[in-house]
């Protein structure tokens, strides 16, 4: 099939959906459907609508038999259970008395159903069916789905997501991405499906929703594939105005600006500062003055005069100069009044610590603060937060404790829980971090605001966010998209679970379990998503550190034969590529261990070998050009003590470095308890290493090459799927 | 359908295997497999072999039409791609004109090909294909693969194994046990198969193999499955007479017997012992001696008199007494000869460390040494290990260091690297350990051995095994089937991408990946498989801590929301039942709470709540018998520090524990650093407790119950798959 010019008829698509909303109707008749995605370039089969049964056999005649009939009634919307649809008519008789019982059968089922008559379709039936639709996903807005027709996508929910509109290149990607793919490739002898017919479809439904969002849910289910084109045999179409409705936005400057101002601020105005310990006001006090913050700190009372040796005002009316950030240590129904005076004050920040908003049912007040905030142009973080860290500006604007390891992670949460155990895991590991910051409920400084700083922020290298739900899932994806491009996002999404509190009225929509819809669009951003908590922690400490590699050639180089069979099922299972080793550098690593050792890949260099032989090995990983990135099982010997090999590694890693060749190096150490030490010691050394696992080291790694590849960072072949 | 009554014509069965036996020839004729299964009472479709054109048709018009047409010859197996296959025919004209397309197909496809004739066979073309296979596995022996036909089974992979023979039960577990699983029981208005009538089949054609082990593979594909029965539309058999081979076997008594002498022996020669410190033979007298072993300690080294205080002997001949355990520190190439003189003096385990066996490539070496240890009934460990721990008898027989921290968890590793890693990670975490076994090649001990001895040893509650490969995998899955009915059996396989070096030559052969097999046997057989090193070592520390639950009821009880969620994603990662509180219940969790805390599952007291609410919740969740386990959130506030939950938590589970209420409690701790130690106080009693992880601590219960449920140990209803 040739791929047709993408030429549209709005106007054909405008006229069905003004006559449908002329009628009121939250539906589309069958005919008007088909209408409505012909004029997007969409083929139908051949059919026409008959009102009795002589018409339905002339119309048969017309159109070629065998036929298929179904029923046109816009109160039966579940046609088959209605008993509406017969299938494989041969002739005319049959075409005839088929009309008549479809007739019967609707009338049966629905006695008062308004019937406009039936539809007689051309039966395409050589092919593969399958299911192509768009849904309005509540936090992704248009998505659009595919996957294989029947039980595979019924039983199996093998489908796929992305946003729409999607390109030819991205809808090509659905086809190639769903589980049984090779089915469409054509296998047992069947003709395989023309992707470009099927992509090009794909483009244009999801034109179609984009330019029209009224378009609440389209089903076209089945698409007839076969090696020629592409047919939309049935479509259904639900139309819905509030599915139009777009999020409140922030243009990026907008963002810039005020984020900037909160993240790195000259003045800091504390609402509720205290001078009794225990009280939230007292620590935030602390810990902006301990935490070493240069910046203006205004204590504001209105019953004292001084706290922690600071001025204390009465109201932030009263600081003489400009104020950048407010802290709001007081209770929930006090935060409108003084959110008004701090929005006069040209306040770029509010940070809402109290709870009793939206999270305890309070979504009142949790919108009169947001309306309070956007008439003054402030920007609020939280409400129902611990604060936020700026280690660049020494910054604890928190009730917890202040942290000082300076570094390129930021990290974010939802929840406060979540935050504390960043915290605790940062200071225990002395992971180098620029920033954590609560966003609690997110009235409205959201992970899109962040991420925008972030990619902005010299000092962050690494953004990693813990979250429940998206406020715009589709503006996230955009951002998360542009900054993945040049710094890691890793997403630990909480509640996979959670399928949404809406039914579902259409297949797609039954299909589009929410995070089945997370998991693809995330992906299709460049986004890292983290299993569970501490990977997202260990992936946002470890990632910073590995050079990114050059391509997929991973070797693994072993002392354990053992540790080196379960580093290559973690190979497998983190998607990253054994490099078949060449004969020469087969013979090359040959060299260097004992005969009954094995080169191949792993490269056992067996136990009991000295340090030297490590260090040959290791030392021709990093200076051949066509390895990429080394993984090092270390097995615990007298003759290579724990201490020795971690040294020797960060010599032999430090000598190439000098060299200008940088390249993943992460180890796994199997041993008695002095491996914990030499793992320190490596990994201070940006050797990404842990004792008594085979799995985290390779998860790491792997995660970095997930995030390399998406973001086209990888100089070698991409490993197929 | 009624399930036939199982009486076999094995005469029949016998005569065609005689037969085709005769001929030299390793596949079955499709008549002859027919022959075969029907014996068993499988039914296939009418059929009969035609010899001309005009035999097919009057066979066609006996049988009726439509039918099918094949090529019968020995020389063509792939009967599709050589065009000796027709379907579908339905006039005696189109069979006629079909028997001489296949008769020049197969002709033109091997010219020197042996053609029988056209096998006629009546076509069924209603209801299920699925696919039922037997192939004898080099590990398991015997399995029997279900999975659903064509592109399914083909593209993805969707099949499941078990042990041949097999019951009804574990038959109808197999056609539930696929992903697909729901489309057998009917969706979009298909006929359910009749799930009775298949199981049955999979019980006749595993008794098949059962009894006639020289039948390699069998391939019923497709089998039809309709609701009133299952017809064996192809069949597939190739004989060998290598299938039937049994592997050499002990009994439990024999196997007890020896490794009762080996694991607490009274006497233990140390082969090459020596004075030179960082010899093997000198570390494995210091460790005996330092390590306390309290039996007595034979250096046998030809120059000394003495080694470490202890009388040294020439020769183990010249010791006065009996001995029950040899530890060899020689060179490989001295073991043969020593091991005679072992034998001689009728030792009942010889505990090979040295190396240059046969994972050097020196089998021959390695299987002398088995037929000497044979010929003297000496049990043989190793070679290529560390040695192996006891600890009841302060036993430390290994040139590593003595470990001694007594507990009920014993640990295997088939690689050294791995033993270093258990031994490190149980001395860090002050695991309780009652051994740790190097196997490494299994000469002859291998994980069946261990498991019957540490069956019947009351030091051990637990084992963990890490492995590469099983000797006897069905003897294994029979051992541990009866074991971790008493104990639980944690297996961690490495390896999981060896396919095996087997080509496939048949459908269920190419689909039986090596560690799809290992997976469904491992798991029929009651084993915890463990995704990693890491978890084998979490489960085995944790395990053995936690009570058996009574019932599948869960309750998450949290400080944090946000853990809430992350733990409720642990649980559905985990196969745990969130239990759905009901109203009583619900009321009573809500007077501990504040208002604005959620009740439900998780139980949300919400942060800043004092010691009291933790307490109050918890001992409600631990008083309701409804209740069956505990998973904790906590988070780290200024009203309940760290170290006062732990002692709480401690405090309320002693309470219940005294009062003889025993469930399971976990925890997961999100705060600053002290959560560390909070974390272990938790666990030195008892409380299975992680800090910075919502992970751990869910898969540590996951785990007690997948053990609990395969054991028959869980009191509550079974949660659907």
């Amino acid at each position: 099939m040739v791929v047709k010019d993408r030429s549209y008829d709005r106007e054909a698509v405008r006229r069905v959906l003004d006559r449908a909303g002329a009628d009121g109707r939250s539906s589309l008749t069958a005919p008007e459907g088909r209408l409505v995605v012909e004029a997007y370039g969409i083929a139908t089969p051949g059919e026409g609508l008959a009102t009795s049964a002589d018409e339905a056999v002339a119309l048969a005649e017309q159109i070629g038999l065998p036929v298929v009939l179904k029923i046109v009634s816009p109160d039966i919307l579940h046609k088959t259970e209605a008993g509406g649809v017969l299938v494989g008519l041969r002739t005319g008789a049959e075409v005839a008395a088929g009309f008549d019982t479809i007739i019967a059968n609707a009338t049966a089922y629905k006695a008062d159903a308004k019937i406009i008559g039936v539809q007689v379709q051309q039966q395409l039936d050589v092919g593969h069916e399958v299911i192509v639709g768009t849904v309005t996903d509540r936090t992704f807005g248009k998505v659009v789905a595919f996957g294989l027709g029947g039980v595979l996508v019924e039983v199996l929910k093998d489908v796929t997501f992305r946003l729409a509109p999607t390109d030819t290149k991205t809808a090509l990607s659905m086809i190639d991405g769903i589980a049984s793919a090779e089915i469409l490739r054509g296998v047992r002898g069947a003709e395989p499906a023309n992707q470009e017919a099927l992509a090009d479809l794909i483009v244009r439904l999801s034109d179609l929703v984009t330019d029209f969002p009224e378009l609440a849910e389209v089903d076209l289910n089945p698409v007839l594939a076969t090696s020629t084109g592409a047919t939309a045999v049935d479509v259904r179409i639900l139309v819905d105005p509030a599915a139009a409705q777009q999020p409140e936005q922030f243009t990026t400057e907008e963002i810039l600006a005020s984020m900037s101002r909160i993240m790195r601020p000259a003045s800091i105005a504390v609402i509720g500062a205290s001078a009794e310990a225990g009280k939230i006001g007292n620590s935030v006090m602390k810990n902006l003055v301990n935490g070493g913050y240069q910046g203006e700190i205004y204590p504001i009372n209105p019953k004292a005069t001084e706290i922690l040796d600071r001025k204390a005002f009465r109201s932030i009316a009263d600081v003489p100069g400009p104020v950048d950030v407010a802290v709001f240590a007081i209770p929930a129904k006090f935060v409108p009044a003084a959110l008004e005076e701090v929005g006069v004050k040209g306040v770029a920040g509010a940070i809402l610590i109290p709870s009793g908003f939206g999270e305890t049912g309070n979504h009142e007040l949790q919108e009169e603060v947001v309306a309070i905030a956007r008439r003054h142009g402030v920007r609020i973080l939280g409400p129902n937060i611990y604060g936020y860290y700026y280690t660049p500006e020494n910054l604890s604007a928190t009730f917890c404790t202040p942290y000082d390891v300076k570094g390129g992670v930021a990290l974010s949460s939802q929840s406060g829980g979540i935050g504390m155990a960043i915290l605790g895991f940062s200071r225990s590991a002395r992971m180098g971090v620029s920033s954590i910051v609560g966003v609690g409920n997110k009235a409205d400084i959201d992970e899109d605001d962040l991420l925008t700083f972030f990619e902005s922020d010299p000092n962050t290298q690494l953004i990693a966010m813990h979250l429940e739900d998206l406020k715009d899932g589709r503006s996230f994806a955009r951002t998360a998209k542009r900054v993945s491009a040049k710094k890691p996002v890793i997403v630990l999404k909480a509640g996979r679970t959670d399928q949404g509190a809406k039914a579902a009225s259409s297949h797609t929509g039954a299909l589009a379990g929410n995070d089945k819809v997370y998991d693809d669009i995330l992906r299709q951003s460049g986004v890292i998503r983290a299993p569970g908590l501490n990977d997202l922690l260990e992936y946002a400490r470890g990632i910073p550190l590995l050079p990114t590699p050059q391509g997929e050639n991973v070797v693994i180089i072993t002392g354990a034969g053992g540790s080196g069979v379960l580093l290559s099922d973690a190979c497998v299972d983190n998607k990253l590529s054994l490099m078949e080793i060449p004969p020469d550098l087969d013979e090359a690593f040959r060299a260097f261990i004992p005969p009954f050792g094995a080169a191949g890949n792993p490269v056992d260099i067996t136990g009991g070998e000295p340090p030297s032989t490590y260090r040959n090995t290791i030392a021709l990983g990093l200076s051949d050009p066509r390895i990429h990135s080394l993984i090092l099982g270390y097995w615990h010997t007298i003759v290579t003590p724990p201490m020795v090999f971690a040294e020797l590694v960060v010599d032999v890693v430090a000598e190439f470095r000098a060299k200008g060749i940088h390249k993943p190096v992460v180890a796994s150490l199997a041993g008695d308890v002095e491996v914990e030490q030499a793992s320190e010691h490596l990994y201070r050394h940006g050797i990404v290493a842990y004792p008594y696992t085979t799995e985290k080291p390779v998860a790491v790694l792997g995660a970095k090459y997930r995030w390399a590849r998406a973001a086209g960072l990888l100089g070698g072949a991409q490993p197929s799927r």
